[in-house]
């Protein structure tokens, strides 16, 4: 099959590789119907992670289950399934405490290489929801985007307690923080600020639920934040960018008391001990448990209530792969969806 | 009256200061039954926190009101009332949400003393719990507790998620770590392991309710903590020192999923991002809002059913408060109480 691979620096080629296969009896091999470049995925395009031999990329995906593992019985060839970006057993007391990126035998999809028309997913009971049917094709972006970026966003929003009567700040204008306004929308806050500058960004935050829209960076943002809220920041803020900025940012426009959920990942951020004591935020985030929200996700999803699958703004046969991490890494593109 | 006043490192004096009166209509003047010395006078005690002139020391009190301005509704003359280390308005949306130490008008009662036999208590209204009577002379090490030492060991534990079914460890076993074991048996922690090699404080945590003591620290107390938790880790941990080496044992010994309550104040600790990132724990901590707490703690010491004035294990005269000092800092003594 063909499937994208990052040779360094702004060297995406889609090249032969092998045909995944069943390697162990929980494992099972989806035909993609779709998958997508990732946020996460420009730092090694960019040079900023270092790439020191040719990588198999992409770790979002959705599709129809082709073959299972002897042991797998609870997805079955036919059915069309969405997973995490990390595979995990769904049954250890981690998992069970919905934890399931941290899962005691976590599995990073990303060493799959989901950028491919088929995929090898390991521990297929623990990590792959079924779809109620299989989806209509204007579905298939929003269960995909269940796979990752959604479940980013949801979880960001969940950590930083987004809920009724609550003010959200969302710090990061990309796919995961635009999903971070939805998701907060849906959890019923009442009033939601994207910090963005980018119009394009703006609109889909509007549309989305944001009530507002703050472009200024840095501490002059934390200022307009404050000054919105009675002097006091945000109940709520999602940090979805991953840079010393962005989560000082993130962490000064919360309030005392408040929650700031921390999504990107973070890179040389070091959090300064006494500021951390003194602004008295709940701190929480990390690679999020998608897992543990597929049911509800895809649900709001069946059902209409949601339409997360508008982060898609670029759409690409996998054979361009390349130039969809372009299109992201210039900011010319929120998201690439790749068809297979 | 007479106070102490650090003059620097290891210069504590007993010396004539001027007597408290009424500066703002809010403010309550207090003849204090006791005060004490906290662990955190001893950063500036021992040069850690510089001293730049002779200060005032002291921010732990309970006592009879002896005088109140002319907008003070809720206390009044002879009444025997404790309060926080921090006063409060216990009005503004902050405290309404439970934050008091940060109520955007908080006032540090270290500015005003309160090793000393008198003390103005700002915010009055807002600060101050009155007891259900006078306590007797055996109540009133506990009462002092709630103060500080043990408010702050109880929003450890909060912060850390203590409850039924969970596995807490505690970090530093001065009297906020013992009191933080105390309050999570008190929320029904499950297993309570303190980190200790001090044979005096392993007992006294035994007796508040502690199931096991680790004397390893560091990496290898870590590693004792992952071998009595399946290998996961604590669901809770209580951070109670602030330094590099006990944030990175606290934190390394939680679990994915679980919390840290950090309540030492941090001297020169830095959070690697990432790695505060991948280990997906909740973080919360800060000045205590011990406002929040007071009337529950009152009546669960009115009632017996907790003794936290066992952490005072030296009882000193106010003149003598050098001597209380030093025996902390060599740790001959847990926590001292001076008698005014």
């Amino acid at each position: 099959m063909k499937g994208a691979v990052l040779y360094g620096p702004g060297d995406v080629r889609v090249e032969e590789r092998p045909d995944p296969t069943i390697i162990e009896p929980t494992d099972a091999i989806l035909r993609l119907s779709a998958t997508c470049v990732c946020g996460s995925d420009l730092w090694p395009y960019r040079g900023i992670e270092p790439v020191t031999r040719p990588t198999p990329m992409g770790h979002e995906y959705c599709g129809i289950v082709e073959e299972v593992g002897s042991a797998v019985r609870t997805v079955r060839p036919g059915q069309f399934v969405v997973g995490s970006f990390w595979a995990s057993d769904n049954t250890c007391a981690i998992c069970q405490a919905g934890y399931q990126s941290r899962c005691v035998d976590a599995r990073p999809m990303g060493a799959e290489g989901a950028q491919a028309p088929v995929l090898r997913v390991p521990l297929a009971d623990g990590t792959l929801v079924a779809t109620p049917d299989l989806p209509s094709a204007d579905l298939i972006p929003s269960v995909l985007a269940a796979s990752d970026v959604l479940g980013t966003g949801w979880f960001a929003a969940d950590a930083a307690a987004a809920g009724p009567g609550k003010t959200v700040a969302v710090v990061g204008d990309g796919a995961v923080g635009l999903l971070g306004v939805l998701s907060a929308r849906q959890m019923g806050a009442e009033r939601i600020i994207m910090m963005s500058r980018h119009a394009a960004r703006q609109q889909l935050a509007l549309e989305f639920g944001a009530t507002d829209v703050v472009t200024e960076r840095g501490d002059e943002g934390v200022t307009r934040i404050k000054d919105m809220t009675d002097g006091l920041g945000a109940h709520s803020v999602i940090e979805a960018v991953g840079t010393q900025e962005s989560m000082m940012q993130a962490i000064r426009a919360t309030r005392p008391g408040g929650h700031v959920g921390f999504v990107g990942v973070t890179h040389g951020v070091v959090f300064p001990g006494l500021e951390l004591f003194f602004a008295e935020v709940h701190l929480h985030g990390g690679p999020a448990p998608v897992r543990r929200y597929l049911p509800e996700l895809i649900d709001l999803i069946w059902t209409g209530k949601i339409n997360p699958g508008k982060v898609f703004d670029l759409t690409l046969p996998l054979e361009q792969a390349g130039e969809g991490y372009r299109a992201m890494d210039e900011r010319r593109a929120i998201k690439t969806l790749l068809t297979t």
